[in-house]
């Protein structure tokens, strides 16, 4: 490393454990905050964000043209791209956010002791939550208010291609919360897209309480494999929809569909499909029509093949490829047990769905299939905190540790017993 | 490293790594049996340690004899030591855990969304438990039963100076698991106290969910510091007690007492006094008089000497030191702003006491310090499962996520959304 290298990474450190004093700081004013203040903050943020909107589609304007020069996909390209209909949801993702109950001060349990000790379980925010992300610039809205909801100070990370659009979308938050008297170091950003500032974020135990990193395997995996911090794990979605020998032919058509192809792009999209072999001679067809008929390319195993002869071969990859694209990889099982070791050995753990009349069948596939999120007769792209009434959310967890699922600002606190004596000494 | 050293690495790794395959599937069969067959192996292994109990005894007194070789403290020896006492107390341990009611399946929330999706959160086992620690023999049996009511396989790392006294315990649990029809591979441990276990089980994030050390602070931070799979922080246990200036000074007597010197050696007792300057006067000298007459030394900033000749001048390590011994530091404070900022700066958010008849003071006390458990006019020592009501206990965790506080068997589950639909597709 050059002399000038390790100045720099000097600089990038010391910037960011200043960050994080700042941070810290700012988390305990939060904590004490009351809820109307936060939604305040939140509401303002929404207004500032609407009143900056052309502003903000300007300096989006300045990330596209990098994007393009630098060759980026059509896919990324749109992940980046901020409309003036993508900027107004924004605002109103923060009103809704505002509008939500108060997840902090929520008494959970309340046990009165023989002793006379009364002990109450009660919600506060986690402290202080970094979030690595990568293309989308509302994840600094999205993002930001969901900790603030919380009573949590936040630091976000976001990728370089984002840099001049959530640099204008973090200055609306932040007039938020200088408009609701909160500390503006309550939702901060590092001022560079050095790489080496995510490296010092991961070491910030003193300063940064959890870590949620948002992105491809390739991020998440780099996160969790060096944070010294915890991590809330959100792994890709490798989800699977498995048609039961006792499906109901025109519900299985619909479910496939829908779970590959209503949308491509998002985590519970399923990539592969599994197919009871009893069923093949009149299930497996149709429904596979009905994919090709909707622009989806397949990728199938022999015993596929042979009844879908358009479908590519499947490669020992495809069973562990989160495609993300109108691609589907297909397999015929013998049963149950069979569906259920291939989903858990291959699965990311996030969503799983079965379709079948049968309900001893149901109640042992999502008994046994190991992850966050296990449909019956549904389809898996329902994973999703708004699908399920929980409002905003930051992801969906696919670690078992602390929140599993959608996590939304009910997720992001933690607890504390308060313990009410009467001067009780223990014997 | 030698290449027989080398070898023995590998052969160390290939064990661990076969022992977490064992466990991976015995945690699978046990995720799917029924409670009633995990309270008969919890009562069957009771039952075999009652009967093994000269044998467990003769195994420790192996332990012990070397234990005091080596010139182990008579503290070391105390926790070493089994006698028939401790070991009924084992088995009636267990028992009682068999008594508690099911951790898994219970149904935490039901929402019905408006499209007719039921949305159900079940509690389900976290998988394999990976616990370390020091040198308590009766930790193979608490951890073991409590990873077992959970549905969790166990893979259980102690300390060298017990490994004969674990080996004995954990041949009774595993005959309780023998006699129920569950898996033996359900608890296991390496059949080796080398080191290198520790950082193989530490790498195993294939094979395991969540490592839980229990110890001193080198051994949690060893773990924190180097493990890739998950952990359940246990640090130590700063805990303070602080004098409020409207403290009514019998009941002061009585907890600070009680806080540091009913039992010296647990993670609840408190290791620094803290008192306003406002009632140094009155209320210091009786309450040091106290202790002193209880066999503590003092250690004290100089105002507190100036009232207390005899007390030692504490350093500054005073104050981030956990004695674990009849040794308190004390030091007056300007008021609650200052006593609060003393424990958020140097306290292991374990457990925090107020002492004050003023109750707008001991809400901000107990909303402002960072503590797993906050108390007001009760003594530090009451942070234990047991006085909470939980049963037994597999320490505190003074991190902020999963699990704070104390962690019983309820706390080693995860979540699953259980998602029953009737052909649900996502327009």
């Amino acid at each position: 490393m050059s002399a000038e290298a390790a100045l720099d990474k000097n600089a990038i450190r010391a910037e960011m454990l200043a960050m994080g004093r700042a941070a810290r700081d700012a988390a305990a004013q939060l904590a004490r905050s009351p809820h109307a203040r936060r939604n305040e903050a939140l509401v303002a943020a929404a207004k500032a964000i609407r009143a900056q909107a052309a502003q903000i589609i300007d300096e989006n304007a300045k990330d596209m043209a990098a994007a393009e020069k630098k060759g980026l996909s059509a896919a990324l390209l749109d992940r980046l791209l901020l409309t003036p209909e993508r900027v107004e949801a924004m605002a109103k993702g923060l009103e809704q956010i505002a509008e939500q109950p108060d997840p902090l001060g929520q008494v959970i349990e309340t046990r009165e002791r023989p002793n006379g000790l009364v002990i109450e379980k009660v919600t506060v925010p986690l402290g202080v939550i970094g979030i690595i992300y990568e293309s989308r610039p509302n994840v600094t809205a999205d993002a930001g208010a969901l900790c603030l909801k919380a009573g949590n100070a936040a630091i976000l990370r976001g990728g370089s291609e984002s840099f001049h659009s959530s640099g204008a979308i973090l200055a609306c938050l932040q007039a938020g919360l200088k408009a609701a008297g909160l500390p503006e170091a309550a939702i901060q950003r590092p001022g560079t897209t050095d790489r080496e500032a995510v490296g010092v974020m991961l070491t910030m135990t003193d300063f940064i309480d959890v870590i949620i990193p948002r992105g491809g395997k390739g991020l998440t995996s780099r996160v969790m494999n060096e944070s010294k911090v915890p991590v809330l794990a959100h792994l890709d979605g490798l989800c699977h929809t498995y048609i039961h020998e006792a499906a109901d032919l025109d519900m299985a058509r619909k479910i496939a569909v829908n779970a590959k192809l209503r949308r491509t792009g998002i985590c519970g999209a399923t990539e592969t499909l599994l197919v009871d072999r009893a069923i093949a001679d009149t299930h497996l067809k149709p429904i596979l029509e009905d994919l090709v008929a909707g622009g989806c390319e397949l990728r199938g195993d022999p015993e596929v093949l042979l009844r879908m002869p358009s479908a590519k071969p499947a490669t020992p990859e495809d069973w562990d490829t989160e495609y993300l694209a109108p691609i589907l990889s297909v397999k015929l099982v013998e049963g149950i047990e069979e569906a259920i070791a291939h989903i858990n050995r291959h699965g990311s753990h996030h969503t799983e769905a079965i379709v079948t009349a049968d309900k001893a069948a149901a109640e042992r596939f999502m008994e046994e299939v190991d992850a966050g999120i296990v449909l019956h007769n549904a389809s898996t792209q329902y994973a999703d905190g708004g699908e399920f009434g929980m409002g905003a959310e930051i992801g969906i967890s696919t670690g078992k540790l602390h929140a599993r699922g959608p996590v939304g600002a009910q997720q992001l606190t933690s607890t504390k017993y308060r313990v009410l004596g009467s001067g009780q000494t223990r014997p």
